[in-house]
C-alpha cells in the first residue's frame, strides 16, 4: 500500500456516502445523468474567501486567477464575491465579462498578447499587466489608434523567488515581466505617454505550502515596490502581490497557515506605510480558493487482477485529471487523495491501483492505494480537483470527450 | 546553447523558407488565416507507409492506431491506405467509420469500455480487443441481448516487455489485457459461447528506437502466440503484434531501421509457420506513421531579454504541443527540433529560449536552442508534431483555444 494525500476536512459522509455541496454523490450523478463528472462545492469556496478576508489585512483586494477554474457558473460566483479577476487570454477575458465582472476590475497578464488581444482589452477598459517594454509600446500605439488611454500595469520579474514553490517565477531569466532595473524608466514612459499607470504585478511563484516562504516573498515584494516608488518618484496606485498559496495534494503535506501570513503582511504594510500608504494592494489566488472545492467522480467499469495486483478500471482518466495521473510521466508519481464515494469513511481493506479508461499505462488515478473493497458500478472520488483539472487536461485525447461539470451548494 | 533533436530529413527550404506538403509556410499560414497551426504533410505519411510495406513481410497487415492523430482528413487518407484502424473509444470508432473505414477492419481496445460502447461496437461489427474475462462476459451478454455474435480478440498482457520503450506495457502487473495463464481458457470460452474469436492483441511497449529490442519483442510475441495456439488447440485467426516503433525526438536519437525489423520478422514467421501458417498478422502503428509528418507553426509575438537571456515569445504553447514543452514539468526537459520557418536552413546565430504565450514557466518550446536571429512576426516551426500533438494537449488551458489543423501534399 502506498500513501495518498489527505482528503480535505470539508468533506463528510452520510450513511457511508460522500456528500458534496449538501448532496449525496448518487443523487448528484443521477441529476447529471452520467460519470465522469467534476463537482464543485460552492460552500467550500465561500469558506475559503471568508477565511482569507478575515486573515488578511483590511482593505487587501482579493483577485481570482481564473486560469485555475473558468467554469462559467463558478466564475459568476467568484465575480460577485472577489474584488478582481485576473485573466490570461482574450478567451478568459470574454468569460470574465460574461460572468459579470466589471472591466475595471479585470487585469490581463501573459507574455504573448497579440495585437488583437491588446485592442480588445483596451477597448473594454481592462488593465494590461505588461510583460515587456515592447508590449507597452504596442499598447500605446493601439490605444492611440483607437483613441483610448490604456490602463497599464507593469509586470515585474522580481529579483527574488518564492522559496519552495511548485513553480518559481522570479529571481532569474524568465519570459514573464520586466527585469527590475528597467521598471522605473518604463513606468515614467507610460505616464509621459498619457496612459493610466496602474502600478505593479509581481508574481514570484506558485503552490507554496511554507508560510514563512510566502511571508518572506510578500515582504520582499513590498520592499521592491517601495524602492521602485522612490526611483520613479511616485507610488504605484496598485500592487498585485501575486499569489502562490498552495494546497496539500500529497502525503505529508499540510494546509497553509494563512492567518500567520496575514499577520506578517499587516506588519509589512506598516513598515512601508510612509512610501506606500496610498497604494492599494491585491492578492491573486486561484488554486487556493477553488482547488479543494472540487471532486472528480468516476465510475468503476472493471475490476481485474494482473500479476497479483488488483486494478479498478474507471470511466475517467488523465484526459480529465492529468495532474492526478502524474502529468504524462513525472518521475516520482504521488497519489492524490481518493476514496470510494459510496463507501465513504469505511476502513481500507485492500491495496488497489485505480486507473482510467485510456490505453496508456500513464493513466493512473491511484497507485496501490488503500481503499475499502470496491466493484464495478461503485464510484471513485478523486479530491483536489477544483483547480487545474478540467481545463488543464487533454480532454480530446483518445476521443472519450470532456467530463461534465456542476456547481453545487453555497 | 543546448542541443535539440534533428529535423526529419523529409523537410527542405526554398529561398530560405520551409516547405511543407509542397507549399511555402507563408502561403500555408495565409490560406489558414492565422497561427498557431498544425500542418500535416501527406506525402511524408505515404512515404512511411510505402517504406513499411516494402520492409515488412508480404501479407503483414498494417493498422493505424488513430489515437496518434485523429484529424478527420488525415484519418480519411489512412482509412484508404492501411489495412485496419485501431480505436480506443467510441468517439474514435465513430470518427473511423465517418472516415470510411469498414467496421470489419476496426478493432477497439481499451481497459474501461462501457456497456454502451461495447454495444455500439458489436452493433457495427467492430472487433473488441477484450481487456479482461469480465469484459468478454459483458460482450457476450450484450451480444446475446441484441442478437449479434460478437467479434472478440483477447488482448494479452505479455510475459515479456519491449526493452527500452518509452512506455512498457507488458511483463508485469497492468490494467491492459489478460495475464497469459488465463488466455487459453478465455479463448475456449469465447468459442464455446458462439462468438467469433478474432485472435490476439499483444502490445508490449511503445516509442522504441532500438531495432533489436523490437525484433526480440516480435519474436517473443510469435513464440507466445504459438505456445497459446497449442494450448488452445487452435491457431488464432489474427495476431496484432502491437507497434512500438519510435521516432527520434531528441538529440542523439536516430531513425529506426525498419528494414532490419522486417527481415527478422519474416524469419520469425518461418520459424512458427507450422503452428501459425494460417494466421494473419497485423502491426499497429501510430506515431511512426504520422509523427514526423506534422509541423506546428507559431508566430513570434515578442522578443525580450531577461537576466542576459533572450526569449522569443510565441502565440502557441503547451496547450497545443504539451510533449514538446516537457509535459508539465518532466525532470529532464529535452528540446524537440525547432527552426525559424522563414529563415530555414540559415546558420544558428544565437541561443534563444522559445516560449509559448501561457502564464506558466513550463510553457517552453525550445530551451536555449541555436537559431538564426528572429523577431516578432517571424514563424517558429516545431517538428515531430504529427502524433500526440493537438489531441494530447490541454487545448482549453488558459482560454486561448485549440490550434487549427491542415493536411497538405500527397
Amino acid at each position: 500500500m502506498k500513501p495518498m494525500g489527505s482528503i480535505p476536512a470539508d468533506y463528510r459522509g452520510e450513511n457511508g456516502e460522500l456528500i458534496i455541496g449538501g448532496e449525496r454523490v448518487s443523487k448528484i450523478i443521477e441529476a447529471a445523468g452520467d460519470t465522469p463528472l467534476f463537482v464543485y462545492d460552492l460552500s467550500i469556496i465561500e469558506a475559503r474567501i471568508d477565511r482569507l478576508r478575515a486573515a488578511m489585512p483590511a482593505g487587501l483586494l482579493i483577485h481570482y486567477a481564473m486560469k485555475a477554474n473558468p467554469f462559467p457558473p463558478l466564475l459568476g460566483v467568484m465575480a460577485a464575491r472577489v474584488d478582481g479577476i485576473d485573466v490570461a487570454s482574450q478567451g478568459e477575458m470574454r468569460l470574465a465579462l460574461d460572468a459579470g465582472a466589471a472591466p475595471s476590475v479585470i487585469s490581463f497578464a501573459g507574455p504573448g498578447k497579440r495585437d488583437r488581444e491588446i485592442e480588445a482589452a483596451l477597448a473594454q477598459g481592462v488593465t494590461l499587466n505588461c510583460e515587456s517594454a515592447s508590449e507597452v509600446d504596442r499598447a500605446l500605439d493601439i490605444g492611440g489608434r483607437i483613441g483610448i488611454a490604456p490602463r497599464l500595469a507593469i509586470r515585474i520579474n522580481p529579483d527574488f523567488e518564492l522559496r519552495g514553490s511548485g513553480m518559481r517565477m522570479g529571481g532569474r531569466a524568465t519570459a514573464f515581466g520586466v527585469d527590475v532595473a528597467e521598471v522605473p524608466d518604463l513606468a515614467l514612459h507610460i505616464i509621459a505617454e498619457g496612459a493610466e499607470w496602474r502600478g505593479f504585478h509581481i508574481f514570484s511563484g506558485s503552490q507554496a505550502l511554507d508560510p514563512d516562504a510566502l511571508v518572506e516573498a510578500q515582504a520582499a515584494t513590498l520592499a521592491l515596490s517601495a524602492r521602485l516608488s522612490t526611483e520613479i518618484g511616485m507610488a504605484p496606485p496598485l500592487v498585485n502581490l501575486g499569489g502562490g498559496f498552495g494546497i496539500p495534494y500529497f502525503p505529508g503535506e499540510v494546509p497553509l497557515d494563512v492567518e500567520r501570513i496575514g499577520i506578517a503582511l499587516a506588519q509589512a504594510f506598516e513598515t512601508h506605510a510612509h512610501l506606500l500608504g496610498d497604494t492599494e494592494f491585491a492578492i491573486e489566488l486561484g488554486r487556493w480558493l477553488v482547488g479543494e472545492a472540487g471532486v472528480y467522480l468516476t465510475r468503476i467499469i472493471d475490476r481485474k487482477r494482473s500479476h497479483g495486483e488488483t486494478f479498478l478500471v474507471t470511466d475517467g482518466g488523465l484526459h480529465h485529471q492529468l495532474a492526478a495521473s502524474g502529468n504524462f510521466g513525472t518521475v516520482v508519481r504521488r497519489n492524490y487523495p481518493v476514496a470510494v464515494a459510496n463507501r465513504f469513511g469505511a476502513e481500507a481493506e485492500e491495496a488497489v491501483t485505480v486507473v482510467g479508461c485510456l490505453c496508456t499505462p500513464l493513466d493512473r488515478l491511484g497507485d496501490q492505494v488503500g481503499l475499502p473493497q470496491a466493484s464495478p458500478d461503485d464510484v471513485i472520488a478523486v479530491f483536489m480537483a477544483g483547480a487545474y483539472g478540467a481545463t488543464a487536461s487533454p480532454s480530446a485525447f483518445l476521443g472519450h470527450g470532456p467530463a461534465q461539470e456542476v456547481l453545487l451548494g453555497g
